[in-house]
């Protein structure tokens, strides 16, 4: 949104904390509410991965994603408990110390008084350097460092943290996208849907499937970043459908 | 479950291929089950991945995580679309050719009789030297390649692939959790999990806050493949939770 050069395209990765997740006993709903908010900011989210709680294994996926995006995020373990040992294994990859944030400790003692405890004031620690980014749910704070964001596992704490970081970041053009639909097989319209996005460079066409009330059809959803482009290969997809004989909708079905 | 050493530890990672979830257009619901799937089979799902309908993204992708785990699984782009290179993007990083699996075109010669086009044809293709899994909800099959489980991103679809490789992959000892509980804040109890977690080897503890009708609480989960380690682990943290004025519960709030 703020971004400088409109042209440039801004990525970002996540990275999911937790095994909660891995073992299935959570699901996960940081993911969607990213993509989507980065999508308005501009950025446009390439890779997520899930690790466990385990220091070298969030170690590796640090530095391999800080190093390939503009942007990481990450989610889980920023807690008060023994298995939260994101800021650790961060500043580890980062080879920087852990210190006592003195804005969260003070964040942190106007919020919990005399009963600041030291398994609380573990959630006023940061990598060197970082600065701290807004908690109004919750209050102990997410962390920024360098690139990389780190927020917490629950989501409605993480986003009270975006909402706090809304506009604040460089982005380019966000990807807009728009909908045609059809009942026919996918298989069927499959030349088709190839044919028109090879003849508009720049355009994206997913064909995703369902199958409901005993029929198949299918959402094809275009996306572009220039919305000229994007009206015009819905107008040329909705065309090419019908040309083989298939009655598009314009919009989702 | 059908391993010949129970005290190896079997590992799996899920790579999760499309831009649909990295849009958040799409909220994935495959790791969920899938890790739940494994811990039935004694196999630890320990990463996960997502990544966009892109050929590098798929294969440098794969790459890592074969070599890292003893099993692969991914879901996604396996569709008769141009936006479907998954088996291309497999073969691709395996350095193998992709081919028409004979076994693959009978099954769909068996389902679209003469209407098997080379749109649904495409359905048929392999990476040389993979066998099929078996797909009862809408016939074209899984592939498996070498440590490579190819599944459909449909959820309905990929269950039923699990279904027809239940029992089938050799694993460990399954993972075993028992939930305690109580009405309190992590930071309060935090010392004590740790203590508790520290004084049992090979046991993990999680803790998972949340909020709820004006109250905080949280769930503790103790994980171990041992059941008579996972008992003594949960009357001891009960024991000690007393210790501190908790009064915890035998079970998930």
């Amino acid at each position: 949104m703020t971004g400088p050069d409109s042209s440039r395209i801004y990525t970002a990765a996540l990275l999911i904390i937790g095994d909660e997740i891995l073992s299935g006993r959570t699901q996960d709903a940081n993911l969607a509410y990213l993509a989507k908010w980065l999508g308005v900011q501009g950025i446009r989210l390439k890779e997520v991965r899930v690790v466990s709680d385990d220091m070298a294994a969030i170690g590796d996926a640090v530095n391999a994603l800080r190093t390939s995006y503009d942007y990481l995020f990450t989610t889980g373990g920023i807690g008060p408990t023994h298995d939260d040992i994101t800021v650790d294994a961060i500043a580890a990859a980062l080879g920087v110390p852990v210190i006592v944030h003195p804005d969260a400790q003070a964040i942190l003692a106007g919020y919990y008084g005399d009963k600041l405890t030291d398994a609380r004031l573990r959630m006023a620690r940061t990598p060197q350097g970082a600065s701290l980014i807004e908690n109004p749910r919750t209050k102990a704070p997410g962390i920024r460092v360098g690139n990389i964001f780190i927020m917490a596992g629950v989501p409605a704490i993480t986003q009270g943290m975006l909402a706090a970081l809304d506009g604040v970041l460089p982005g380019g053009a966000p990807v807009l996208s728009r909908t045609i639909a059809a009942w026919t097989q996918e298989s069927t319209v499959a030349a088709t849907l190839g044919a028109v996005e090879k003849a508009h460079d720049g355009v994206q066409i997913g064909s995703y499937p369902f199958w409901r009330d005993g029929r198949t059809g299918a959402n094809f959803v275009i996306r572009a970043t220039d919305p000229a482009m994007l009206a015009t290969v819905a107008s040329a997809l909705m065309a090419a459908l019908q040309a083989i004989g298939i009655d598009p909708v314009d919009g989702e079905l």
